[in-house]
């Protein structure tokens, strides 16, 4: 029987867990492939560590060239994280004719198209479910499904943090800055939490989904991004008494040829699938034409999740080997960069205003807004208690962002306009 | 290269689509199968009719045995619906080693389990995604998945029919005869209903389903079966007011080496993901030791979704004769049939009862719960304005199915009981 072999990069949770997943399903996994896999080197930092898991220790080594120069290697599975001297080793590796599996999210955010590139340069497959959102096969449903032809939008949840932090933000009525903490305790956050709470991650992770389910070529600069640290408990409360939760989505959506790729903490009705979207669990929706509409709901981490995902990707890599097909997996972009202009986004909006509560302040308000040609679907209007001040708190109808922009810089200039106190994006109804 | 030859056994409107998919990908099933598919030969009722998709006549037949004793044919895709007919045409293609794709519901429902064993006899694929859960791949994740050596339980929506009639129950207040009418109308209720809202349907896939998670033999008798005929605006309005929303829940659960299989309707806690499933489309929740809480949420009809599901099961019967290993799909059930009994099924439970409004009333029904340790999480008790009677509606802590039943016949024996309403079992939450 043919025999497939893998070197593997990182021996931490995930790779203990590829180990131990490989030898517990054996069996299933012949049958399933009509060969063997079997591990032959393991890169590690420390070839003399106790290891907590049944190894050969003749398989360890701590030099890259033994796997990604090792002419019987077929395949090299990376989860060793970190990213400058990773992408190396994995361009030496594909230069060197083998195939990736990766569950490193920093890395295929942040170079994965060019890895991409060179993979199909030599003809072949570096698949990579584990690093976009957990146990969710997002980017198989994206290049492998036939309803991949007709994506017309792509919209969820794929940072575990910031929806952690939004959870609890929201089910128990704490600042960001208590949740933050709370989730770098658990480990649901990192020391410094940039990258998530300010929607970089997201973001990375949405140009590339951008990128694969529309094949064209959509760079991070097309993304507009809104983190989560300025969202308070007034906007969570005001959008739960209009019937919304707020969590930061994720969206890709092409029409017209064009695109427009965003992550802002946005408002979904209570009812909408992604809102009942908990805690770090992850979730994807995909809206095509052939599918309608399907969404996909995993865990957004875990080493066990992720060394099964793992597996699974390289069950795929082993089978497109066996079949002749390696490196088909991505397409070329097909389509022009043609990316939506602010006149061309359309949404609604949740809006709030501090305004002086005096005669004519509303008119003048709303004056501006007709001005603009902004309707709006819902208006409440309440005193604040302690000034002369009021405050107004809107959903808008369908506009562009372009006329969202100019009528907020236009309120800014009136004076009974204290201050624009929020705005967010409101998605999943009609 | 390489040609794989398909018999299709219908040319309605997935039928159609079928042909349509897989001519409008064709590029794309070679680039992932690395071979070419090729439908040979149709079987249809009328060989003249004219047919709204390019097709060459010469493939059209109203004779079956040309397409199972074809020699060249190694696939049959059935989407021609019907049971009898049906199962004999696939048991004569299976011992003619042809695989078989089919979109069958009825068919599977009821007789999945020979025809899998016969599959097995001959190896050969037997896939049917298709006739599941219409999109979503749910068998595929039960039986290929590396996680599912360790399901701990499956849950799900798996009857568009009694969902839509159960959402328009709850979002627009209408009785169940008035939305059953409507569902008819536009097509998403049959004529003769009852195998739909008796919960039939959703009780032979759950039974399928819990056969292929668990690889052990149960049968549709051993399943609990409750239709939603008899659920009304009160049951839905005082579950929706203890924060429930109730719907056809699937579920088919495993502990300790035994099983339990249900179809009821079943109270969900409104923010859970289940919950937010609305009108037709179905959902399946798989709980399991290696991927945790996952879920796959996708159209329950729909010609397009099923031809798309039914071309991506082919291409997998294609795949796994390209790699030499048809027929390992479902593997024999490995363990002995176990049933839970009535005392070893645990669950919270909904129960309303109408009470005659005098002093001692309430304590004389909670003896008898204490009598049976029975406790409660919540207990509302309501006057009813028209006699002298009030209105118990309880959420108990978790019990087994023999203390509720035992608790309800004590009650029907006692004075102060006029009726029990109603009882639903409550699950999604700890």
């Amino acid at each position: 029987m043919d025999k497939i072999k893998v070197g593997l990069c990182g021996l931490g949770t995930v790779g203990t867990g590829v180990v131990r997943v490989l030898a517990d399903h054996k069996e299933r996994i012949i049958h399933k492939l009509g060969c063997e896999v079997e591990i032959t080197k393991i890169l590690v930092n420390d070839v003399l560590k106790e290891r907590d898991v049944i190894i050969d220790r003749q398989w360890l080594t701590d030099q890259p060239d033994e796997l990604v120069k090792d002419k019987d290697i077929d395949v090299i599975v990376e989860v060793m994280g970190g990213v400058d001297g990773t992408k190396e080793l994995l361009e030496e590796a594909l230069k060197n004719k083998k195939h990736i599996v990766t569950a490193n999210k920093d890395l295929m955010a942040l170079h994965g198209r060019e890895l991409l590139q060179l993979a199909r340069e030599n003809h072949c497959d570096i698949l990579f479910d584990a690093s976009i959102a957990g146990g969710i096969p997002i980017v198989r449903t994206l290049v492998d499904g036939l309803a991949s032809d007709h994506i017309e939008k792509v919209m969820g949840i794929v940072n575990g943090t910031t929806n952690f932090i939004m959870t609890k933000m929201t089910d128990e009525g704490l600042p960001f800055d208590d949740v933050l903490k709370e989730a770098q305790r658990l480990g649901f956050a990192e020391a410094d939490p940039t990258s998530d709470v300010e929607g970089l991650d997201a973001a990375r992770k949405m140009t590339l989904l951008a990128n694969l389910a529309f094949k064209m070529e959509v760079n991070l600069d097309d993304v507009e991004v809104k983190g989560i640290t300025k969202v308070t408990q007034d906007d969570i409360n005001f959008a739960h008494s209009l019937g919304y939760t707020i969590k930061l989505i994720g969206i890709a959506a092409m029409h017209d040829q064009k695109v427009e790729v965003m992550v802002e903490p946005t408002l979904l009705p209570k009812d909408h699938p992604l809102a009942s979207v908990k805690n770090e669990f992850n979730a994807v929706y995909v809206y095509g034409d052939a599918v309608g509409e399907t969404m996909f709901y995993g865990p957004g981490a875990g080493s066990l999740p992720t060394a099964t995902a793992v597996v699974s990707d390289l069950m795929e890599v082993i089978r497109n080997i066996r079949l002749g097909i390696s490196g088909n997996t991505y397409q070329e972009p097909q389509f022009k960069r043609k990316i939506k202009a602010s006149e061309e986004k359309y949404s609604k909006h949740f809006i709030r205003l501090e305004v002086e509560d005096q005669a004519g302040a509303f008119q003048e308000i709303t004056n501006i807004f007709t001005d603009h040609q902004v309707s709006f679907q819902k208006i409440l209007q309440l005193p604040i208690e302690t000034d002369q001040k009021a405050e107004i708190v809107m959903i808008t109808h369908k506009i562009s962002k372009a006329q969202l922009e100019k009528s907020l810089q236009a309120l800014e200039k009136i004076a009974v306009v204290d201050r624009i106190i929020s705005y967010y994006r409101v998605d999943g109804e009609e």
